[in-house]
């Protein structure tokens, strides 16, 4: 039987009902989709139970226009969750995670100030501290993060190596629609023509990688083939595009062995993001 | 038996032999007093088990001079501890606490602006990530601070809520010598003359809070009688004297109810810290 609450206190005594049980958690911001779903999957295989919190955190948009577009359908992912084998979920409201008198916020320092942290100021602060908080209130074992939120994996893992949760960080590959597009919640906010149009972040880093593959180690020239394909995509505006060290966030300038190549792009106003790890 | 380690890895095994047992957390930095002990001694009658960590915590010095100047003296606290009947030290060195590429840090924003967060830039970030870190090594049920650092511990109890640390916050009251002054590590810097003359912390406290008693609920009126205290005893530079709200440490006007008198001073160089709550 699947459990959901909304207060700490309730979600507490559940998670605790049996302490000698081994807890998987899955953090999500809802609308869940087959990506959620292979999160959700891993951790029922490698713990007893499994605890999935449902809040989209006003601390890590930058932007509130986009948290107000945020999709949401909290009877859908109940739905989704329970067929799926969940234990429990957590869905508070913004005024139980952030009461009126909340002041405290948890920095990762370097490795936040590239890509996504340059282009969204504030938001890898307000990842690090819901993830602490989600942290605390399910007291994992192990907790699920995709990578094709690749830096936010890296600065979560940083996070718990430096602040010494005792949690395993697990991450689980991109899931992909058939053209490759990755799976995101934001692309239900895609029209039909610029959800077409946005399969060029899958082409772009593909036709990187190929480039790479074939001998092209010049990060300049994976840069440029990557942006002339977003460029001649209609409806596309470059947040970023990327050839980083995957560890740093740095860009190269000569891919030796790693990289990460990555891409933040608005299509028809939505900002979707996507990466390919070189390894 | 009491148990001594040094690595996350080692103390971890330790704490976690029986999982059933209840753990409380006594956190210094070392150079106990009776202070410390009263802290260790309530955390026994309270707990199945009690961890204490010894770490002179570099992150929470603002004065590199104060850093090196922290008495010290591991054998003696070891001592003290098994008398104690502590089970678990932890005891660990400053790279093993901020390795090379240590990056987080937690901030408590409002509280720590005031008084000692004021005088002491970056204190109490200091403070509440070793103290987050120190919470997720030992895993306690409960942790204990004494009333001496007073905003210390509104800080700490502020970032357990905002942080939901599953934990509870004890409050110890000072300990103090017989002729008043309160029990702290940096006593042991006094010469003796400055050592009488830090007499004066205690008396300028209990003569304000004697006036307030007496119906003097002028928060200038009291703030003077301090002092005056503390300007007519040699050696003394006063770094701040406070008459303020117990919950937010902004200065009072009027004292109606609640009031924390307190006070940093600078006793031949010897920064010390006293305080009285009227409650």
């Amino acid at each position: 039987m699947m459990e959901v609450f909304q207060t700490v206190d309730d979600l507490r005594q559940a998670r605790w009902e049996n302490p000698t049980k081994i807890w998987g958690l899955v953090p999500t911001m809802g609308f869940l989709h087959a990506g959620h779903l292979r999160l959700v999957e891993q951790a029922c295989e490698q713990n007893d139970r499994v605890g999935v919190s449902i809040f989209v955190n006003p601390a890590q948009f930058n932007n509130p226009n986009d948290l107000e577009k945020y999709p949401r359908n909290l009877e859908q992912d109940l739905d989704m969750l329970k067929q799926a084998g969940v234990d429990l979920v957590w869905t508070p409201t913004p005024q139980m995670v952030y009461p009126a008198s909340y002041q405290t916020y948890v920095d990762v320092e370097q490795i936040t100030q590239k890509l996504e942290g340059a282009t969204r100021p504030g938001h890898f602060r307000g990842v690090a501290t819901v993830v602490s908080k989600l942290f605390n209130v399910f007291q994992p074992t192990r907790a699920y993060f995709g990578q094709k939120d690749a830096q936010q994996l890296a600065v979560i893992k940083q996070m718990v190596e430096d602040l010494n949760f005792n949690l395993e960080i697990v991450a689980c590959p991109t899931v992909r629609e058939s053209d490759g597009l990755a799976m995101s919640s934001r692309n239900a906010n895609l029209s039909p023509t610029a959800r077409q149009n946005a399969i060029c972040l899958y082409k772009a880093l593909t036709a990187a990688k190929d480039a790479l593959l074939s001998g092209q180690q010049s990060a300049e020239m994976l840069r440029h083939i990557m942006t002339e394909i977003i460029e001649s995509t209609a409806m596309t505006q470059i947040d970023y595009v990327s050839v980083a060290h995957p560890q740093t966030f740095s860009e190269l300038e000569k891919v030796e062995s790693q990289a990460l190549l990555s891409m933040a792009i608005f299509v028809d106003g939505v900002r979707l993001i996507d990466n390919i790890l070189i390894d």
